[in-house]
């Protein structure tokens, strides 16, 4: 028996992001977001969505570039702090102890202590609504030697958090469920 | 130190989403993405990206509507199914044993097995590339009674599934790291 909830922004997963920024004084700032998911293969894309009353939505306008630090499940209260205070007037690099990187491709500095970066730069500028959202090209991806397992990211050493909206909790990241592509061929 | 690993399509979480759609003739047809995610507050809405060749295409062309149906982690064998055959020559609902319901709200069938469904009218429809992205705004969210909790979608009953780009494997959801806006409010 299913229930209607009405209109709401709910889906699971979403992300928790820290999308970072330079403002016009080239003060690094980041922004926590669950608005956002990849949308492109090629070009290797990926959307946010920030409203624009937000000061890293202003720096995005002006530098067309912005990163996405991944926090791990570790960094969690560091990034829900991200999200209640404003780069305006607050520093929050030096609140969470964080160190700011400046991209060598793009016009925004990431999160060193992160255990995944993506670099990107703005290719398309969509206004659904309330909410801005930004087409950034991929054009690096970064992560932690000791997040990588074969040359690839491990899910289970960069512990991504998922956020949950309507809930409104951070969650962990569970059991491995099986490989893609193959699990499924049971069915065939 | 950090390890570049080029301009990928990585990014952690990401959903595991299966889109409903019926075809010019009606037949109801599902495929699972991981490429979107919210963009908006109001209206709700919300991205889903499928490349032109996908059957499933066609359809949110020529319906202007789809739904995303969330499965839960039970479900992950049937859902990985879905995104390796495609609807032109596979009837995905009946190898899976899942129930195509007509949404009363948007012209797209969801599945009744699945604990979340979303149903979306679509628009917007942007070209970054290879991938066509589809914001649809979300009209309704229908939810399992029993995956409910005080009113509200409990992503623990939920159980969704995140996908895992270049690991190419889904994970389950894991332990509650703590409430938004508020575990974050000790470093102000």
């Amino acid at each position: 028996m299913k229930v209607s909830i009405g209109p709401k922004t709910m889906a699971l997963p979403t992300p928790t992001w820290l999308v970072g920024t330079y403002d016009a004084a080239g003060k690094p700032n980041i922004m926590t977001i669950a608005w956002g998911g990849i949308c492109c293969s090629k070009p290797p894309c990926l959307t946010v969505s920030l409203r624009s009353a937000t000061y890293s939505h202003g720096s995005i306008m002006a530098r067309r570039a912005f990163t996405v630090s991944i926090p791990a499940e570790s960094q969690a209260a560091k990034a829900d702090y991200c999200g209640i205070v404003s780069g305006r007037d607050h520093d929050k690099f030096a609140a969470c102890g964080f160190t700011a990187v400046k991209s060598e491709l793009v016009d925004a500095p990431y999160v060193a202590e992160c255990p995944l970066v993506i670099e990107c730069k703005v290719i398309h500028i969509v206004e659904p609504g309330l909410h801005t959202m930004f087409v950034g090209e991929i054009v690096d991806v970064k992560v932690d030697e000791a997040a990588l397992r074969d040359g690839k990211p491990d899910p289970l050493a960069v512990k991504p958090i998922v956020y949950a909206p309507e809930d409104r909790c951070y969650y962990g990241l569970g059991a491995n469920l099986g490989q893609a592509f193959s699990i499924g061929k049971e069915l065939k």
